[in-house]
């Protein structure tokens, strides 16, 4: 007779041994460019020297990032890969490596740790990513994720913050907006939309965003774009790091904002303006970036072959000021977006 | 008349661009290697084709790794890049760059993050490394500082946990056991031992670890080392790691295992043999290796051009075993270390 376990296995009985062995790189990932893979003290490689090597980190914190109340723990790994490629796809990199960085209470189900991983293993799939190491440890707090990309770029093709000229058209890929209604909808409780609800693709922009790798690389190989940020913590605050650095501004038409008819009509429900709600919404994980208003026709094809819409929305100014003409005819300057600490 | 502020600034009255201001890189850090540092979607650089690239993470939670009631933060932000470093070393690599990732609850006083930041800053600056690179963010529990830290290394000078060889001695630097006597008595509570206390080489052994950079190149430049790792999980666990991957064993002399009065005169006192107390505690961030017994001489060398003490603590034997000789006559198998996620 075999006598089955009944309580759900936690990582804590799984050992840190085990929670590694979740978590670890893929085997038989050795290669001329890959010396040393995970389970030494540290990852060894060699990248090809015509290359700028591009790397960043970023990290979801539950409670403020993330409920697994309402998070299937693989769409959380998709999305903690998803957020970085995001980082490396605005620089115009092409994404190689990650590692990555697991705080857990030991109290996590290894289950939800095992769909983490499994989520994080689809998008390095995806986008070519090879796992060559990480750490991994408990914590007394909330579930602490954080990945370290890696990617690689031409050096005369990375494509930065500065570099926003007067009179450079501004564009948005996708749609702006739509993570924050995902956010209202979710934070209202209870059963998630499916897939046939008005509201589901508010709900998956939130958890399961997209990252724009393959828009990022083609803009930045055709040299198409002065200045790019993705983003991230609410279109009005990344519009400011576009502009700022020069002391330039910007003119945002708000009827041009690409929106999804979901937003609208939850806007509507709300008895508020689906634009302030794209202005103020981070999360979206779009690319924002100028350009010669001249070469509009030549992104949009370029983006158009890797299956990327782009609109664009507004103009650079010289004066050192964000006006939004709303649709109802007034001029707003938008609120500067998430701030992970903000101010009292 | 100026009024005077008297409650202590938080990070949550800081904000978000206080707190990354506080952890950013130092401006004026472009250089031809540096192509794109902090303050961008991702910072880019241009590495020497000559040399690999090594990347760790080590991340330090506060209620697991540290404690502020008895760290001070300045100690803190050393050891997050000691630890850091500490790897690096372990495979012979130079450090150079490195990215933060610092995760506050708000609450968090502004003054214990620019502590931190300037234990990270001055360790950054000892070694030679250029900060990035990061991400700052809040949370709802406890504090979470992970570093990222990239090294160079010839590439046949790379020094891994596999290579160990039957008949080959076993060393290790410094003092082992004195990081785990200083959470014996930091966590006695009161007021740590000062600088005059028999236990105070204990107590700072455990908050300001030296990592072994240059002791770790030198081994490998020279090429005297089969396999290497950091002491962070304790002896005995660590032990394995060179072992197990070549399916052998090692016995090891209790008696020769390099610790300090300090650590003595504790266990002593604690009822408890210090041999023990060396074999089972973590963190003491000394490099554990295997070479050839031919070339202790030429190791010892090496190591005190650098500074660094060393000691042959055992011999590697063809039996999977690890057995300790201790100096009461019995012999055992040391207990495996430090789990993050102890089994129940």
């Amino acid at each position: 007779m075999v006598l089955e376990r009944a309580a759900p296995v936690t990582v804590a009985e799984l050992g840190e041994d085990g929670l590694i062995e979740i978590f670890a790189a893929d085997p038989g990932a050795i290669s001329p460019t890959l010396l040393v893979p995970n389970g030494d003290d540290a990852a060894a490689f060699m990248l090809d020297p015509r290359y700028a090597s591009v790397i960043t980190t970023d990290t979801l914190v539950e409670g403020v990032h993330f409920d697994l109340a309402y998070t299937p723990p693989h769409k959380l790994g998709r999305k903690l890969l998803a957020v970085n490629l995001s980082d490396l796809a605005a620089m115009g990199a092409r994404p190689k490596f990650a590692l990555l960085s697991v705080t857990m209470p030991p109290s996590t189900l290894a289950d939800v740790a095992r769909g983490i991983a499994s989520g994080i293993r689809e998008h390095a799939r995806l986008h070519g990513v090879t796992i060559i190491g990480g750490n991994t440890t408990r914590t007394t707090g909330p579930m602490v994720l954080t990945a370290i990309l890696i990617g690689r770029c031409e050096p005369d093709q990375l494509v930065r913050r500065r570099g926003t000229q007067l009179g450079d058209a501004l564009f948005v890929t996708g749609q702006v907006g739509s993570a924050n209604g995902g956010l209202r909808v979710a934070k209202r409780g209870g059963p998630l939309p499916g897939g046939d609800h008005p509201f589901y693709p508010l709900v998956s922009a939130l958890l399961d965003p997209v990252p724009r790798v393959s828009a990022g690389r083609a803009l930045a190989k055709q040299h198409l774009v002065h200045a790019m940020c993705d983003v991230s913590d609410g279109l009005g605050r990344d519009l400011r790091r576009l502009l700022e650095p020069e002391g330039l501004g910007a003119r945002i038409e708000a009827h041009n904002l690409p929106m999804s008819d979901a937003l609208r009509q939850l806007a509507a429900g709300m008895g508020t303006s689906p634009e302030l709600m794209a202005l103020e919404g981070g999360e979206d994980y779009e690319l924002l970036f100028t350009a010669d208003p001249h070469d509009e026709r030549e992104i949009v094809r370029v983006l158009a072959e890797v299956g990327t819409p782009v609109t664009r929305i507004g103009t650079v100014i010289a004066e050192r000021e964000l006006e939004v003409f709303m649709p109802d005819g007034s001029v707003i300057s938008p609120p500067s977006g998430y701030d992970h600490f903000p101010k009292r």
